[in-house]
C-alpha cells in the first residue's frame, strides 16, 4: 500500500511544505489522521508557477495524440492505485464504497472522453477562408483560425467530488486537454486522496516524457496560497467548484489583476423541481419515491441537489407531501464530507425550522455524529417571493416545497429565482401546454432542463451543460462537465497568408492531423 | 434628404433628450453643427432597458430565418439612406468619401454574413447524445444542447469606425444575430451618422414586425447613461470599442454588479511588425512602400495600425528607414476624427519627440487644422524594454522602430509586449527557421498573425480573429469581427429527456431547421 507522505508535488519534486499544516479528518469520527500535510510557502507557489510557465510553450505544442495518451495514462495510473485510493477516499469523505468506486470510474471516463476529443480535433475549431485572388475591388487573403490554450490554469479541488472534481477531475482534465499546465490547490477535506491522485498525475507526466511543470499540487494552510495562485501573472485562468463566497473571492482577485483572467467558478444552485398538476395526479407516489433518494444522494451534497419544489396546491400535492414525508421518516441520514460542512448544515436546518413562514413537513431519523438529516420544509409562494433568504442553498439533504395558488403564481415565483445549474419538470402529456409556457423562463434561469427526473446524475458527454447563469456559475457561457468544458481554456488565433511550412499542423492544407475544418 | 432631428430612439418612440446636449463637430473645422442631440435621462435609460427586457423572450424565439431577414432589412435600409448617410458621415468624421462608402459596404456585408450564419444554424452549436437505454450499470438519458442568447446587450459605438463599429456595426449585428436586443450608446464623435443609422434599424424592426424593444439608441451628455446602461440588471452583456481607460471603466462597473456580466472591450493595440533580415535584404523599399500607407490609413486611427517595427540592425534596415523616411516626407496628413483625438495625438507626438531615448526618423508635412502628421521614431531594443511608456498606443499615424542587436534580442523585446490584436512578420524563405522560432511567442501575444503584410485590413469572414490577449481586449477568448463574434452573446443550455413536442426546434429529432448537429 502506498504511504501518505504529506508532501507537496512541485513538478517532479516532492517536498514537505513548511507553511503550517493541514490535517485529514476521519469523516465519521472527526478525528485527525496522521501525517499532516505541509502548507506551501510563497516560494513553493512561485516555483510551481515558474515551472508551469516554462512548460506551457512545450506542452501546448505537443501533438494532440501525445496529450491524449497523457490523459489516458493518468486514468490508468489512477486505476493502478486500486483499493488504496478507494479506502483513503472513504476515510476522508465518509462516502460509501460504491459511490467512491463509481466516482473513480467517472474520473477515468472523463479523462478518456477528453482524450477522444483531442484525437477528433473538434476542440481546435479549425476554420479556413481560402484566398480569393480574383475578388474585386481587393483580393481576399488566405485566413485560417484555430484555438490555442490560454496558459497555466489554477484548479481548486471541490469538497463534494473528491475525485471527479478534484486533483484529476473535470477542471484539470479539460485544462490539460486544452494544452494548459495545471497547478492544483488541494481541498483540505481530502488531502490524502489528493496526494494519491497527484502522484498518479505526476507519474503520468514522467511516463509521457512531458515537461515537469505540466502539473503541481499545493496544500494551503491559510488561504494565502490559493489567493496567491489566482493573483500570479503566470496563471491565465482559474477553475473552482465550491461556495458562492469562496468563488466570488477568487473572481475578485482575478479581476483586480493587472491582466484580469477568467475564473470559472461553479458556486451555488438550489435546482428547482416543478411538479405539474397531471404528473401529481397520476404519479405523486412515484415522484416522491424518486425525489427522496435524489435529495439524499451524496448526503445532499451534490451541486445539483433538488433543494426546491414548486407545485400548485391540490389534494394530489398533499398526497405527494405525505408520501414524501413517510419515505423521509424511513430514510437513514448519510455521513457528510466534513465536520465543518455538517455544522453549516445544522445551522441552516435551524434557520429553516425557526423561520416564521416555513413549516416542517418531515425530518428523517438522526444517527451518527456528522450526518445529513433528511428534511422537507414548506412555504407559500407568496412568502417565498417575499423572503430572499429562502432562495439560498442549503448544502445537505434539505428541500423546500413552495406551494402555489395557481400555475401563474408558480411562474411568478420561479421568475424570482437566481441562476441555477438545473431545473427539473415533472409532467404528463396533458401538461404540455403549461410546460411549454414555462420552459422559456427556465431556459433563462438554468443551464440544464430535465424532464421527469432529477438533476443529480450528470452525464459526462458532449451535450452536457453543467453551468448556468450567475450565481450558479461566474460565467454562464460555459460548462464544467462534458467535452464543451475544454473550450473554457482556449482562445482563437487567426493566421493570415502564412505559407504551408509555417502554418500550425491543424491548419495546414494537407491536414496532417486529419481534423474537421469548416470553410468560409 | 432626411433631416437630422437630434432625437433619442427608444423602441419605436422618437423623442428629444432633456439631459444636456451633444453636438456634432465638423471634423475639418472643429465647428459645432446644429441641431444638438439631447442627452438621455435616467428615465429614458430605464424605458429602453424595460423595452429590451420585454422584447428578449419574443425576439430570441423568432425563427433564425426571421432574424436573418431582419439583419438583411437593416442592411437594405442603410443602403436606402444613400448619399445622405455618406455626406453626414464625412462631415462628422473627416473621412474621405471612398472610405465612408467602403465602410458602409462593409457594414452591410457584415449584416448579411450574420444572416447567412443564422440560416446555416452553425451558431446554435447543436449537439445530441442519444439515449442508451441498454447501458450498464445505468441507462444513459437523451441529452441535447443548443446555444441561446444572453439577454439585452449594451453596445458602445466606436469613434474610428462610424458605421462598421457603431450603431449597426459588428457588435450590434452579432448581438442581434444571437437573439439579443440591443441598446446603443451613440458615440459623440458622429451623432448625426448614429441617428441616421438608428432610423434605418428602427424602421427594420417595424418592417419585420418585431417587438420594438429590439433596438434603442441613446445619446449621453455626461457618461452617466453609458455607465447606467452597464450597471442595469436587465443588460446581460456589453460590447465596446475604444480606449483602454474607457473599456476598463466599463469592465469595473460590470464586475461590481450583483450579477456580473461579460464586457467585450476592444481597447488598445500597437500591432508589432517584425522585419526579418532576408526580407529587408531583398525588398526593404517594397516593405517601406507598403508600410507608410498602412500607417497612414484612416489617419492612423485603425485599431490595427502598425505602431511598432522590430528589426535587427543592418545596412538593409538603414535602407528601409531611409526609404520610409523619404516616403513619409512626401505623405500628406489626413484629417483626424475629432479635435479631441487630434489633441491627444499631438501630445503623444511631443512625448515621443522629447523622450531622451527616442530619435525622430522622419515626420511628414503639416497641413490642415486637425490632421495626423505621419511620424516615424526609433529606439534601441534595450531602451524599449526599459521604458514601458514606449509600449503604449499612439492613436494616430505614428510608429516606433525598435532596433535590435540580434534576433535573440528581438525575441526578448517582443516578449516584453502586452497583448495585441495583430502581429505581422515580413520574411523570405531563407528566414523560415527564424520565423518558426518566433511564431509561438507571437501566438501568445496576438489574436492574428499576418505574413508579409499589415494588419490594417480586417476581413469579415469566418476565420477572422479581431481580438487578442489583454489589453488588446478584455476577453481574449473571443473576436469582435467575423462570424465567431456571435458566440460572445450566447450560452449553452442542455435538455435532458424532453419529448419531441417540447424540444426547441433546433434540437428536435426531425431537425426542422435543417441545421448541422454533432452526435456524441
Amino acid at each position: 500500500m502506498t504511504q501518505i507522505s504529506g508532501n507537496l508535488f512541485i513538478g517532479q519534486t516532492e517536498k514537505q511544505g513548511t507553511n503550517g499544516k493541514v490535517y485529514a479528518l476521519d469523516a465519521v469520527t472527526g478525528d485527525q489522521i496522521e501525517p499532516a500535510f505541509g502548507g506551501a510557502t510563497k516560494d513553493d507557489l512561485d516555483h510551481a508557477c515558474a515551472l508551469a510557465a516554462s512548460a506551457f510553450p512545450v506542452y501546448r505544442n505537443v501533438t494532440p495524440e501525445k496529450r491524449a495518451a497523457f490523459l489516458e495514462r493518468i486514468a490508468q495510473n489512477i486505476a493502478d492505485l486500486g483499493d488504496t485510493l478507494v479506502e483513503r477516499c472513504m476515510l476522508e469523505t465518509g462516502l460509501p464504497k460504491a459511490r467512491v468506486q463509481g466516482e473513480r470510474g467517472r474520473t477515468m471516463g472523463q479523462l478518456k472522453l477528453f482524450a477522444g476529443v483531442l484525437r477528433s480535433g473538434e476542440y481546435l475549431g479549425a476554420r479556413i477562408d481560402p484566398a480569393q485572388p480574383e475578388r474585386e475591388p481587393l483580393p481576399r487573403v488566405d485566413l485560417r483560425l484555430q484555438h490555442i490554450g490560454l496558459g497555466p490554469v489554477a484548479v481548486f479541488g471541490a469538497s463534494n467530488f473528491p475525485l471527479a472534481f478534484s486533483v484529476a477531475g473535470g477542471d484539470t482534465a479539460s485544462a490539460l486537454a486544452a494544452g494548459c499546465p495545471v497547478i492544483v490547490k488541494a481541498h483540505s477535506a481530502h488531502p490524502g486522496t489528493s496526494e494519491l491522485v497527484a502522484r498518479a498525475v505526476q507519474q503520468a507526466v514522467k511516463d509521457c516524457d512531458l515537461p515537469e511543470g505540466v502539473f503541481s499540487l499545493l496544500f494551503d494552510s491559510d488561504r494565502s496560497i490559493g489567493q496567491g495562485l489566482v493573483a500570479d501573472p503566470r496563471v491565465k485562468a482559474v477553475g473552482f467548484t465550491g461556495s458562492r463566497t469562496g468563488g466570488m473571492a477568487l473572481v475578485k482577485i482575478a479581476n483586480a489583476r493587472k491582466e484580469p483572467v477568467p475564473v470559472y467558478a461553479e458556486m451555488s444552485s438550489i435546482n428547482p423541481v416543478i411538479l405539474f398538476p397531471n404528473a401529481l395526479k397520476t404519479r405523486a407516489e412515484e415522484i416522491a419515491a424518486g425525489f427522496v433518494p435524489a435529495l439524499n444522494m451524496g448526503a445532499g451534497q451534490f451541486c445539483t441537489n433538488p433543494g426546491l419544489i414548486f407545485a400548485v396546491k391540490s389534494p394530489d400535492l398533499i398526497r405527494f407531501a405525505e408520501t414524501t414525508a413517510a419515505i423521509i421518516r424511513d430514510t437513514q441520514p448519510a455521513n457528510m464530507l466534513t465536520p465543518g460542512i455538517h455544522k453549516a448544515y445544522v445551522e441552516r436546518l435551524r434557520e429553516l425550522k425557526d423561520h416564521p413562514k416555513v413549516t416542517t413537513v418531515a425530518q428523517g431519523p438522526e444517527s451518527g455524529r456528522f450526518t445529513s438529516r433528511v428534511s422537507l420544509f414548506a412555504v407559500s409562494a407568496e412568502d417565498f417571493m417575499a423572503h430572499p433568504e429562502l432562495h439560498e442553498e442549503a448544502f445537505g439533504a434539505a428541500s423546500l416545497l413552495v406551494k402555489c395558488d395557481s400555475l401563474q403564481q408558480l411562474q411568478e415565483a420561479v421568475s424570482h429565482l437566481e441562476g441555477q445549474l438545473t431545473a427539473a419538470v415533472h409532467f404528463t402529456q396533458e401538461d404540455y401546454p403549461d410546460v411549454s409556457a414555462l420552459l422559456p423562463l427556465l431556459e433563462t434561469r438554468a443551464g440544464r432542463l430535465i424532464a421527469n427526473g432529477f438533476g443529480t446524475g450528470v452525464e459526462v458527454t458532449h451535450a452536457m451543460v453543467h453551468g448556468g447563469p450567475f450565481p450558479a456559475t461566474s460565467d454562464s457561457r460555459t460548462t464544467s462537465v462534458g467535452s464543451l468544458a475544454i473550450h473554457r481554456f482556449l482562445r482563437p488565433v487567426s493566421y493570415q497568408g502564412l505559407p504551408e511550412a509555417l502554418l500550425p499542423p491543424a491548419l495546414q492544407q494537407s491536414n496532417p492531423l486529419n481534423i474537421p475544418v469548416s470553410f468560409g
